[in-house]
């Protein structure tokens, strides 16, 4: 290592300009930090003629991978291009050819990190992916190096900006899911193609990420149930403010006797609890440890420049490394035999929102059956509605398994004076409960 | 290094009984981590005899501070004793005799830090104090690391969590001062004396470290201009209600044109802003990056268990760093030479109460004066007082200079239609405004 270290990009679109732009701006801290210039020479690119507003040396662009796989001037190769099966390849070319990685790829690290982490092992390199979970926010760092003594219980994130902003514009404006998605698209904070954000996939993946560091159990996407945001109604978010609750896209694990339960779904929290307080693009991560209790790491999930500190932070934790000679030492062994809780094991509170018989004894009835599946009423609200003989009934419950809870549901489905079942949601209080 | 490493702890009080209780019980994860187990040989005491509630080793308990810092099997000193002078030599001596250092101890960091710092580096040791500010928060790795390719502008820390809770409770309960800290001490949240929290000195020794870090620029806690919440009225929390403001004790750093202003002081924080919602007990700590943004970093200020997990994860660092044999490799020189801001580089919002004679033309005479001193009105609330012909305004100013507000101020005193000024706080919004 002379002087300085180059870095080669895959991609160069929204995060890969900001990571070319962060590196010319903070040249002086990276050199301080670092004793040496950080510059990049090799970008991969799809159009080597499309405008993108930043500086670059235009012999630095190719449309070869093999032209910043193989560039021996090249010691750190940053994947920024996205997609999984290209980026995957190119990776395991890179770590070949003994270089470092730092990845920003969420799907492809969700997918197969497992098996990077291991090749870069292999071959001596550093493969780092802050970036890929809650953009700007160092969440995996706060999990390996902040928390390591820790036995971490739960986490719960606002991983995906998109149905935050959506969900806050829906509950301080009163605006129906698909005014705010659309709005969200204006502004640049949904794709045209939203599904991946609002049906919960986006933060399944970042959930799988942060249940293998947490936890360190060999946790993949297919264990993380997903629902999504497209169904949510404005009479639900309305009930929660009557309630002191706050719906938020939350990704939820908890740890328990050896066993997972994570899944990604609409949940109403407290409005005590520190994440009903996050709001608008913003993400957030609550993580709670045995030990430490409750602690909370905030910021910008996604963008150009955030996601670009995410990932010069994790370069400048590789040239370290490198300085020291000794890279390639994170891989770490699952400790924990990957086992999944069952629906007896996992236990919350719900909300259930009825339409119902606007009779004498229907609520007596409801409460009995939700009885007799031990679940008792925390919370209860009744309406009555235009139409004619209907009632609109919402009911929070303590805790009860979800086992309880579907058993429950089945049998309210049956009750002649029960219309409908408009919806339900877990309900998360604070740690206090 | 053998199938083990050994600490030795000086001081076994809250903290300590904690990282004993901490190492035991989950010795497991760290095994698991460092391949090798952790134990702890040998605690300094002040007396054998008191029963700490915890198990430990008799044999390995000593009032001689040699047993601990000269015992050879002892690799790594976690210094818990509290104090300045003997830690600092204690510290010294175990740099010597080539021990590692993990401490918690924020009135030594804060006096020594760098002294400490350069003599580890020198003896090729670690020196790691994550628990000497926000207790529980890895805040400094954050910063450290996280956040080590962005520029820091500004750091706005919740630090303290006695004088936390003694506002929440001021807040929400609609309490005295008197009778909120008489409730923390009861509940140990407050000291018998408990001048250094309320009177915002360990706010201030936390942010002299934590600048120091963000800034790298050697900020000593002298530099640190600080005010405490004693005199904080009930009147003034709920005028801040009204404005949708929240009394915090903030420390606060704001660091452009490479010179910082750094101060603690008890202010008025917009309800939108992240840190307002930060209740109780807990610490915060907002860093606003050039290129990140806003992030926040929240969890336990304090307390046995949280402190003793940042101690652990400093000593399994430390582990780390011996078994690749690269420790002593923290020690960064700083890298801007320290310029303190004058007054007429500070700018804040303020907000202000005075007691007025009830007649015409009051509030345009108060207006105007302001007005020459360049500073405009966001917000007015007036109203008349029990005593005849007085009546009460508070005003909200748009961003000032120090130099102006103090300007204004003196001139408000000389003004013959204003009985008193009453109180005066500064004002912090969101990072939009």
């Amino acid at each position: 290592m002379g002087n300085n270290v180059s870095v080669g990009l895959l991609g160069l679109g929204v995060v890969g300009s900001g990571v070319v732009k962060l590196i010319e701006d903070h040249q002086e801290k990276l050199t301080h930090q670092l004793g040496l210039d950080v510059d990049v020479k090799g970008i991969l690119v799809r159009n080597l003629e499309k405008n993108r507003g930043i500086d670059v040396d235009p012999t630095f662009l190719t449309t070869n991978p093999e032209d910043v796989l193989h560039n021996p001037e090249i010691d750190i190769i940053v994947e920024v291009m996205g997609g999984v099966e290209e980026a995957r390849e190119y990776i395991l070319k890179a770590f070949a050819a003994k270089k470092h990685v730092v990845s920003a790829n969420k799907d492809l690290v969700a997918l197969h990190g497992p098996e990077l982490q291991e090749a870069a092992s292999r071959n001596n390199c550093d493969f780092y992916y802050e970036a890929s979970v809650a953009g700007g926010i160092p969440i995996l760092r706060g999990i390996t190096d902040g928390l390591s003594s820790d036995h971490i219980r739960k986490i719960m994130g606002i991983v995906n900006g998109t149905t935050n902003y959506i969900l806050t514009k829906m509950n301080n404006e009163g605006i129906s899911y698909e005014t705010a998605l659309k709005q969200a698209q204006e502004l640049g904070f949904a794709e045209a193609d939203p599904t991946s954000d609002v049906e919960g996939l986006d933060a399944a993946r970042k959930m799988a990420i942060l249940c293998r560091l947490a936890f360190s159990m060999d946790v993949e996407l297919n264990d993380v149930e997903v629902k999504g945001i497209s169904n949510i109604s404005l009479e639900d978010l309305n009930y929660g403010k009557q309630l002191g609750l706050t719906m938020k896209l939350i990704g939820y694990a908890d740890f328990s006797n050896r066993k997972l339960d994570v899944n990604v779904k609409p949940t109403f929290l407290s409005d005590s609890h520190p994440l009903a307080s996050v709001n608008n693009e913003y993400n957030a991560v609550y993580v709670y440890g045995e030990a430490v209790g409750e602690t909370m790491f905030y910021g910008p999930g996604a963008g150009s420049l955030p996601t670009a500190t995410a990932i010069l932070s994790d370069v400048v934790t590789v040239i370290k490394n490198m300085q020291l000679g000794v890279t390639g030492n994170q891989y770490l062994e699952p400790h924990f035999t990957k086992k999944l809780k069952g629906s007896a094991e996992k236990f919350a509170q719900y909300y259930v929102r009825l339409h119902v018989k606007d009779e004498a004894g229907v609520l007596s009835k409801i409460s009995t059956l939700f009885n007799e599946s031990n679940i008792s009423f925390k919370r209860i609200l009744q309406n009555p509605m235009k139409e004619n003989k209907k009632a609109e009934i919402v009911v929070v419950t303590h805790q009860t398994s979800l086992e309880s809870f579907h058993n429950a549901m089945n049998q309210l489905h049956e009750l002649e004076v029960v219309y409908e079942i408009k919806s339900h949601y877990k309900v998360e209080g604070d740690a206090a409960e």
